[in-house]
């Protein structure tokens, strides 16, 4: 997979947010053999917890996709963008514009503003969104190369809220890297994504707060791989009425 | 996992009905890693297809279950399995009684006695049954040690039809094997499947009837992995409420 | 609907435990229209409600259907259906024979035990029994004229758990009454089993553990009719990707 | 129901497209009972339909909502709005600027721009939208009263796609008229939409396009009442496990 000209081949990303030490994000974080983590500018630039946790993070030879969490307009977005560049030294970002203090959902006018402005400053820009088709044509437009669609509200565990809406973005940006980011709780919520035809998962909260972070790391990452062996080799289409899967030859014999 | 005394480390069994080609059924199974395979006497028996598809069996160092497909009484499913003892050498049966030619479920009454007869016999019998807590307490009195509850009918691919009921079943009896065979169609089913604390997937038609056979096994296998190890770490609580995944620090930072 | 050789108006059907007192009770049975109302036959006999209770009742004009509410086994229901005519002076009976204390879920096997010797003695068995197609054969083997499989468990207010099974024995049994019998919750639940081709609900706590009974009473009566007419008005069919609702004609003119 | 200062009695509002005849149409309205009906400005303005058609429904004593079935940018939708106004002699205009000539889904972008320019304008404005908060928030801030949240794309009878998000918003503007628009199928959608605690369900293909149209349409009118009734009732919560909803007494006596 290759997202902006550089190749990718973990296909599930991991956020470093709400872990119960530095040594347990590190063992998720190994454990998943994820390629990419995403760490949040706002948390990293804090006092105290800064300088020790980025240079954790370093050891891991991860890539840093850093993120705009916590901002709520396009302004404070592209502000943490400059900051990220700074601190982290990568023009990647991903772009949080958050329109609810409680729901934490994108604010697609925001994002779509913010996306605009970054890509001209030379970013290459992950935009997390909503599963609006007519947004993300107009995060295309804006020159994002990656779209991130929500498949639920951050950090609810819930799984896909709306499958058809994924799978209309899949359809109509069939070459275009598709990324759910957010919602996923369970590894068959991970997989049904992929079986959708996403190309990839982020998730946070549900390896995070797992009762075993890196078991569940390593988990989802299976299921990561299996949704997307499910989505390559071609399954079988749901029949309404069942069909016999053991076609029975040579009755008579039994006579 | 242990089930009548043998340790089984794959938490797939796969059926053997139903491939193209036995070559593609052989790849499957290895690429599945599974440790026990599920094969028709009424089909072993037939004509033409026998003694070549047993020796290309026993050649992959499985184990097999015999099963009584296509028995539509308890009487044509005890002499299916005595014929499958002398055959296949074993007491293991996956006891098969079909109640409806078109649905392929099981007729409950049936099952249990043959389940009975087959027990007294000394037979160590895997029933494929519906989701129904009492037959399954019946067949657990009948000395069955496993129990196979459907996903959805056979062949259909619709996966799991009712979670609630399953997760009953988990609940009631916490220490039996629970095997959810029948209706998977995607790794992500099989993997909600583990996820609810089934013990194992058994599965035919999703692979078989695949574009890639082989490439589905492999996704099945790891899909069950996921979901097994999903389980295990202990997942998140669903949310109502979305709620921050990355706490934020040090806004005041960014005026 | 003919049931029995009785012609039934109403298609929602309800039960009278758990009200908060007789008075809502009949209050929400006049705001249902119904024709038939069950009735616990161990609670009309226990001590202290029962004369009173019954006369209420008598006041409404509706048909009673004694149930065996609180039988777990064969043997339990046939007494309990004896004492009910007696007391209803009636051969209708509502057959449940439980086969948990907690999921109250019934025991397929007593039940169709029950429902061959009650039918013998010439009773009009009303069965409450699962989704089981090959059970429902049973039991209409046993002269049972009317089928009332659960929608989710007795209580729960999960509405339907397997529609799927309910459209199975519907394409099955085109002919014989289904009523479906537990599970359902809000008025969609009741919409929606009428949808599927079921000809009647019957519902207990759903209208007894409402804040407003009478409300919800009617809310379901009309909820009722409303499925029965969708079902009858042949829906169009679901479209995987939308098309327009309002064709347009002459854009040009708007240039 | 009060929008934008009028009296609204009937919860059910009917599109007028896609009818076999102005005669099932009219038939359709009468049976549906509705007060506000909505018709496409450019199917009214198109050469031989118009004005025979609109003799009719004004012969209805329905009032009219003009619509902007398919304009593709909010200018289309401002001049089309202005040439309603004209035509049907009212301020109320639904606003409907697609995004997608294939799913028919809002821009929401284009939406905002229009609803805010048509505001100011002096219009009513009914925005046909997604179920984004957000986008919402800044329909309200425009001067939107009234929201008109799709629940699955135009004419696809697929019901409620994301009950969540429609929750959602119940619970953000918990005063503001929310209009389920799009998607329903079945009687039992329309019930659900309501339970949500939405005011009302607009809908057209699946009256229009149903076997029996007029009968549809009563059952679609019947179903929205009981849903509205169930919200007001206050539904029992949903329980995990199930309880007896028959408490039973005197069980001794049976003995």
């Amino acid at each position: 997979m290759l997202i902006y000209g550089t190749e990718i081949s973990s296909r599930l990303l991991l956020g470093t947010a709400q872990y119960p030490s530095p040594k347990v994000l590190k063992d998720a974080i190994s454990a998943s053999h994820c390629d990419i983590i995403t760490v949040s500018l706002r948390r990293e630039s804090s006092a105290g917890s800064g300088a020790g946790f980025w240079d954790r993070l370093r050891d891991l030879n991860v890539q840093i996709l850093p993120n705009t969490a916590g901002c709520h307009t396009a302004g404070e977005a592209i502000t943490t963008a400059h900051m990220a560049r700074e601190i982290f030294g990568t023009t990647w970002i991903k772009l949080e514009v958050i329109g609810h203090s409680d729901t934490l959902q994108p604010d697609v006018f925001g994002l779509v503003e913010a996306a605009q402005e970054l890509t001209r400053e030379g970013f290459q820009v992950f935009p997390y969104t909503t599963d609006d088709l007519v947004v993300g044509e107009k995060l295309i437009a804006a020159g994002c190369e990656v779209l991130m669609p929500w498949g639920a509200p951050i950090g609810s565990g819930q799984g896909l809220r709306n499958p058809d809406a994924l799978r209309s973005m899949r359809a109509h940006f069939p070459e275009l890297p598709l990324i759910v980011d957010a919602g996923i709780g369970r590894p068959s919520d991970a997989a049904r994504a992929m079986e959708l035809g996403c190309d990839a998962v982020l998730l946070n909260t549900a390896v995070a707060k797992a009762g075993d972070p890196a078991v569940m790391a390593q988990a989802m990452a299976q299921a990561v791989e299996a949704g997307r062996r499910g989505y390559l080799a071609d399954p079988m289409p749901k029949r309404d009425m069942a069909v016999p899967s053991t076609p029975v030859f040579g009755i008579a014999e039994l006579a």
